[in-house]
């Protein structure tokens, strides 16, 4: 291995002083994930200006066998792009990257590097007429390359699905440091192994992606939200049915809610109306959206509350009347992972599951969890419309919070992830497995999906030094 | 290598009587591709009955480094299906693995064995009240495991995406001869590389699908379609903005005819009526789909149409107003293909492009086409939402066909591809490379993007077994 001082003075010398991070708070900000579940010790944090720069970069990684960390807005929830604690890796940061390089409205792409933030990505699609549909919690801070490199979801999946299905081309530097310039605009192209989706969702293990082109959307004229009170989640999944063969892609938004995760919001946030005079057990939030006009929009939700009245499931309904009637019902939803936080440490999953097994796994997973930890409480809301939950375990009340988790985090994730297998589901819906799931994927993929993995990695980064330690 | 007679003895006993062909014009039919441009010549063809037998018959062709064919309905355009004319390769035909293992209609999903054939799996998702959306010329013979090695296309892709955006599982034999099983039924799953991507479109070069997990969508229950007559190209992508912004999801399919198209479908298929009275440069088919009512079907279409009048470019307008008059309308697309086949041969190419350079494209390659090869015919058609063309170039009248395409084919398709490649587009849209564009390609991709498959084949087979000789 070369000595530190000399190659924190090579790759210096690749970016120029703008391209080093110095400061030792900002150092220790890019270190540490977002949980603060983990926090690294780098040989630098580089925040290099070009897709040529980050060429560079990794050419002289591989020349030096030194493990390379991409990292967006560092707003991941698996400690995916947080260096480890050996002094010896390097961070590349692309936030300086965050050109959006082209709009293209007719052919409906833009091509937009790394570093964007989401939120900036999803403004110039409207400037442009168009809608960039992706849209989560951290979309203020999160960057594109993270969402391509984490799959990100969010709650419009249902319509418009992941990040994977709306790239359309890619740019990468290999852990060769070579360029493979996949930027292309094209719905339709058989030209051999599709090698975007390797890039997607491989947390940084595979090469740094350095910009890549996005699919847009017509951008919805009319919308219209409603929260259904309801009994149970099979309620909500009947609801659903019916909301999707009624709406079919009209339907933007289909959200569980239940009774615990309204109460801890009204408690941390009493300022959010509560919706209804009275609590119910289950909650839907439903955002439809169409390019037709209002008229038509009122005529569609009449009849959709109808039919569902017909169900006879709906206990209650309120459907948004004004743009800030409309928020304090999304409100309700937005603000379940704060409240979370002020509330105290919980056990979380991010997991998913065939719809159709949704409310099953939630009565028989519930029960398991109440019979071995009398007190704790269910936190479970999540996507219903694309069968991902946040499934999430609070400590009895009156618990040493600390003191709980340290105990009986392990057995709890065993105990959900081993229901969430038996139905069939995943263990990481949304966040990926970074450094948090490594692990503990072992248990649920068989050796012959690990060794496929494996192989891959091996072909396409032969010296490890991409973002080791992460997913596999 | 071993001896062909012992190598068949071994095959033969582990498919039982009914799994191996032995009938020789069956044989001659399953080894000659669909435009008769290949004819193989090989060890035996199988037809194995479960994905044990073909996990067994790959574990022998590993050992003894025998290649497999893995082969559906036979319908592929690029000859990706066809063994070669060693007589050392085995072709493995899927067909009689045509079982649907299960229908999940809250989940949105099916299950299906390779072996299907398209228009059944359509049938018994529409029995289900869903809708499974994938359809193209040959969907009464061609099969789910070919539409997913392909990557299928065809005229919803637009509205519903390719072959690769409806699989949510998939189950392959490697190249090893384990079985992977990866049969999920989940919208969201973020627990490593997503495997799947790599056998979706590999056209049998990384392993054999034997089952997949499909997505269905909510079953439309009003649609209308429409021939709008037009001067240009350009034309058509106005109006196909248009149409997107108003239409969202609603737009389900939009296809580009050129007068040469109709009146060579006129001219072999007469009782196909002719939509206007008299004939315009260029026309769109327009179908649109929705779950809503038949009244605001009407509305939209009225809407829509109005709009487009607005635009000042629809020269003339037919709307379907019975079963009969829409078949009739999708006749003139339709019948295209056929009526090429009973006019000769032609020089044909499948290339999609970027949306918004397709009108520049044809513009400039009639040009460059009419100067080089002056009275040739360009036969240009296809599904213009997905920026993709079947743009064919048809001998001068009177010349001798064969002489023709002996002389020109290569040098005709090297101006065609090198333009696509010149405007952003690929050289195979829907088709696949298979044998026929296997060299063609090395022309068009970079050695980095050539090195990258290469070193996936090689870590999943390294030996080299399936499909050699097919896209790499």
């Amino acid at each position: 291995m070369d000595d530190p001082l000399r190659l924190r003075e090579w790759f210096t010398s690749l970016v120029g002083p703008r391209g080093v991070v110095k400061d030792k708070l900002q150092i220790l900000d890019l270190t540490t994930d977002r949980r603060k579940r983990y926090v690294g010790q780098p040989l630098l944090v580089l925040k290099p200006a070009t897709t040529s720069e980050v060429a560079e970069i990794v050419k002289l990684a591989a020349q030096t066998r030194t493990a390379v960390v991409p990292q967006g807005g560092n707003t991941g929830l698996c400690g995916g792009a947080t260096p480890d604690a050996s002094g010896a890796q390097i961070v590349v940061n692309l936030t300086r990257m965050n050109q959006i390089r082209a709009i293209d409205s007719v052919n409906n792409t833009m091509t937009v590097e790394a570093g964007c933030v989401l939120a900036d990505v999803q403004h110039a699609a409207a400037e442009a007429d168009r809608l960039f549909p992706l849209s989560l919690a951290a979309e203020g801070s999160c960057t594109i390359g993270g969402n391509v490199s984490t799959n990100a979801g969010g709650v419009r999946v249902l319509r418009y699905g992941m990040m994977r299905d709306v790239v359309l081309g890619i740019e990468v530097v290999l852990p060769s440091g070579e360029i493979w310039h996949g930027l292309r605009g094209l719905r339709k192209d058989n030209t051999g192994y599709d090698l975007k989706h390797l890039f997607v969702g491989a947390e940084g293990t595979l090469g740094v992606i350095t910009a890549v082109t996005l699919k847009l959307f017509p951008r919805p004229t009319t919308s219209a939200t409603m929260l259904i009170a309801l009994d149970t989640p099979g309620d909500a999944l009947q609801l659903l049915s019916l909301a999707q063969s009624y709406l079919s892609g009209r339907l933007t938004a289909f959200e569980l809610i239940s009774a615990t995760c309204l109460t801890l919001v009204r408690k941390y946030f009493p300022s959010i109306q509560a919706p209804f005079p009275i609590s119910y057990p289950q909650y839907a939030l439903i955002e439809i959206s169409d390019t037709c006009g209002a008229d038509e929009m009122g005529k569609t939700l009449e009849v959709l509350l109808s039919e569902a009245h017909g169900l006879d499931i709906a206990r209650d309904v309120a459907v948004g009347t004004s743009r800030k009637h409309i928020q304090q019902l999304w409100q309700v939803r937005e603000y379940i992972s704060e409240a979370e936080t002020a509330d105290g440490k919980n056990v979380k999953h991010d997991i998913s599951l065939p719809i159709s097994r949704i409310a099953d796994f939630i009565e028989v997973t519930d029960s398991e969890i109440a019979h071995t930890y009398p007190g704790t409480r269910m936190i479970c809301f999540g996507h219903l419309g694309d069968g991902s939950l946040h499934y999430n375990v609070a400590p009895p009340q009156g618990a040493d919070r600390d003191a709980f988790m340290a105990a009986n985090l392990v057995r709890i994730n065993r105990i959900v992830h081993d229901s969430v297998t038996r139905f069939g589901g995943s263990i990481s819906a949304e966040h990926g497995l970074g450094q948090a799931k490594r692990e503990e994927i072992l248990r649920y993929k068989t050796s012959t999906e690990m060794n496929l993995m494996r192989a891959v990695k091996n072909a396409l980064d032969p010296l490890g030094i991409m973002n080791p330690g992460k997913v596999l």
